[in-house]
């Protein structure tokens, strides 16, 4: 019997490629800016434009199918995770690294189905790579096999993380304090790409060790989620339980034992989850 | 007349290359790893390797030019900058990158008379980006034309740093309180690859708006200066007083107004300078 999940992913990679081309060109323009959340969290009519186009594409061919899209919910609509088949749409993660043309800029697709990732697709469309993974076939970049790192023991890791969007004082406050925990132990390093969708591939290529981060969004995990589980990576809670998509926070290692190291080190802050209905 | 430096660029380009391929060469086996200053200060065989690969090559050809090469200085060489025409060597910048394979790596050759920088080498080997910049004739990358961003808002600008190499608690504490107080002014965000002249290099490009550190060495700045400077950005020292290529600490920004905003912020941590013979 064909895979009919397979199938809706043969569909989005090339949906992927093309949205990259139109953030490609956008970079040879001007590029005007508008504020969300916080003088750091940016938007540009480009991310608009992009999900407009990946979500109209979609509903087309796949009627049936629910979206969310940080635009779209930007923009009113609701970011409820039901049982149906769900597309989760970042159309540009790394708005910032966008806007300054610093070269990580992602693409992100996820599906989800019965709350569970299917496939993932995160095109950086600067370095054009192209990752993909499809429960339980595996996880690629440009056709090339992916494969987590083995380093178990913390004080020789390297971590990927963000210092983040939110200027709020407590925020950075706790952000920078977890850093100087982790700084401590001591691990090898924490480095800063800028985009979640690219920090979580990194993990999955085994360049980095892991990448912890909150107040991101489901869209923000739902592409490379699946990429670093296929990878033989795993996702957990910032507080060490299981990995929730909608709960805002992740941490996405090479293994059990290391997220749950860096979860012993991480204060968690709060943020209203994706799925808050208030 | 000739130019004699341009020479002595001509003949290093290739070699900065050749060297790259050395390191990517190395990426494919496993990687040995010995400690230096710090659990987190690491080298390998593959610099020790690479830098007598480039020095040897370069004696041959320029038996009467001074060299000061992360490795030779570690092996015991003298680092005081004199007025003879002087390499300036790092073999590989993001040693613990390259042990990672985290993909930022570059060879850095910078080459100074006179105290002032003449030409600068940044090959950032895995990405295959070879940025170069001859004094009063540009910067490039593959060819390139490289020019620093326009953005003299310091709330509008993203900055590239990294949170170093060193474990000590004071320091760290200071690293950590420079990027609070940076993030609350606010900034766009901030970014870190892993290596210096990479992070330099992506001033030069425009896709970051400036860059600072304390704690690294000549040989992360040697190469990068010049193609900041030669981008058309500036080089400051955090004190706001004019940037010493041996003082182990730079600001390297688009432009004098943000490079002095920047130091303004930041609270300088003590380090033993590079020419320091004690």
């Amino acid at each position: 019997m064909a895979d009919p999940w397979q199938e809706c992913m043969d569909f989005a990679v090339p949906l992927a490629r093309k949205a990259g081309e139109v953030i490609r060109e956008a970079l040879t323009k001007e590029i005007a800016i508008m504020i969300k959340s916080s003088p750091a969290d940016l938007v540009t009519v480009t991310d608009q434009k992009v999900e407009n186009m990946i979500i109209s594409s979609i509903k087309e061919k796949y009627p049936s199918h629910s979206f969310i899209g940080e635009e779209s919910v930007a923009a009113g609509a609701g970011s409820t995770l039901t049982d149906n088949p769900t597309w989760i749409i970042d159309p540009i993660d790394g708005t910032t690294n966008f806007v300054h043309r610093f070269p990580f800029v992602a693409v992100s697709i996820g599906f989800v189905v019965k709350k569970q990732m299917e496939f993932g697709i995160v095109y950086s469309c600067i370095e054009d790579k192209m990752y993909t993974a499809r429960k339980g076939k595996g996880a690629f970049c440009n056709g090339q096999k992916l494969q987590v790192s083995k380093q178990n023991d913390i004080t020789k890791a390297l971590l990927v993380s963000e210092l983040g969007s939110n200027r709020d004082p407590e925020v950075i406050k706790t952000v920078l304090a977890n850093m100087q925990r982790l700084l401590s132990i001591p691990v090898h390093g924490i480095r800063a790409v800028g985009t979640a969708a690219v920090n979580m591939c990194l993990v999955a290529t085994g360049g980095a060790d892991a990448y912890y981060e909150m107040g991101i969004h489901c869209w923000d995990m739902a592409g490379a989620g699946i990429i670093i589980t296929e990878a033989g990576g795993v996702l957990l809670d910032v507080s060490g339980k299981p990995f929730d998509l909608m709960s805002r926070r992740i941490i996405a290692a090479n293994s059990q034992v290391l997220a749950e190291r860096i979860a012993k080190e991480i204060q968690a802050i709060p943020y209203q989850r994706d799925d808050a209905t208030d």
